[in-house]
């Protein structure tokens, strides 16, 4: 049961969300932005990184929700976003993807983890300075999002076909249509 | 030195707002709301409870920047920001506060370790809904803003005295400007 009462029927941090628009809208953008924007980073790879710290900080909706997009964003290649969860260095992913999750898994365990040497490696393996910045601004995010939605113990759904059924949208739409959503249940 | 090229002469997290103006804004737009905007708790309250996050991550930019503006709407106190980060049960702030700041400790480590008896003692104290979600949204934006800083090893100036002089200004004009002063610079 959440910690506070929360609009019924929304899981994870749509709860929080419906319950404090204000701060909703800036937070559905910053989403929006790091995850759903053109970049020079596939929106599978940005979703992976999420997930992947998600994982990191165990939190059930987060990593679920972000795995189901991650995994749409791959063709329904659901396989590959548990084996980056499990050990991305042996995942068949890309060699700058592996570097950019290394900084990642620093960035969860805290900034200062994040070392020269593994911003070399990811140059090394072509990724640029913005990409740089966007993978430690993804990860700091869902050390946010993680704690926002387990620190107020919202309800988290464990059937994944509800998951899925809702990654299709935000694959497809981005999450500005979170927010629309949001108030239109209101 | 910064991991990225960064704009210079721009200390702590102004420097990668000023490098991606677009993830910079909705950024803003969160602490000013958070931190800022009219609110049943007191904006001392809000920026006590951002700098013992942050001093909990060792983020020294962060903790030296909010503690000022902290200070600054504390009529100067700088003692009390330093009992605060020191030991918070033993300062002389508010039974409501320091549940809340109770609260905002166990986010920190994780959303998972706030407890049910953490929100009761908090209500005990008259805290509302509101407050305990703005308590975990803003224990958990310093998660992200500390990682943000830290994992790009932005510059963090020493002295004392250049954070008192923009926190005056901060404290008095919100977070909108620091985006104001942002833009100017590019």
């Amino acid at each position: 049961m959440p910690h506070i009462k929360l609009p019924e029927g929304l899981p994870g941090i749509r709860g929080p969300m419906a319950f404090r628009p204000e701060t909703a809208a800036p937070l559905s953008e910053l989403a929006e932005i790091l995850l759903h924007h053109p970049n020079s980073l596939s929106a599978a790879d940005r979703e992976l990184i999420g997930t992947y710290v998600s994982s990191q900080n165990d939190c059930h909706y987060c990593q679920t929700s972000h795995g189901a997009i991650a995994a749409c964003h791959l063709g329904g290649n659901e396989a590959l976003v548990e084996d980056v969860k499990l050990d991305f260095e042996r995942a068949a992913i890309s060699e700058k993807l592996k570097a950019l999750l290394a900084i990642a898994g620093k960035v969860q365990r805290g900034g200062k983890q994040v070392l020269p040497a593994d911003v070399d490696r990811a140059r090394r393996t072509g990724a640029t300075d913005i990409e740089i910045h966007d993978t430690v601004l993804i990860a700091a995010a869902f050390c946010m999002f993680n704690r926002y939605v387990d620190g107020l113990a919202t309800w988290t759904p464990q059937d994944l076909d509800s998951y899925r059924a809702r990654a299709a949208k935000v694959a497809q739409d981005g999450y500005g249509s979170v927010l629309k959503d949001i108030k239109a249940t209101r």
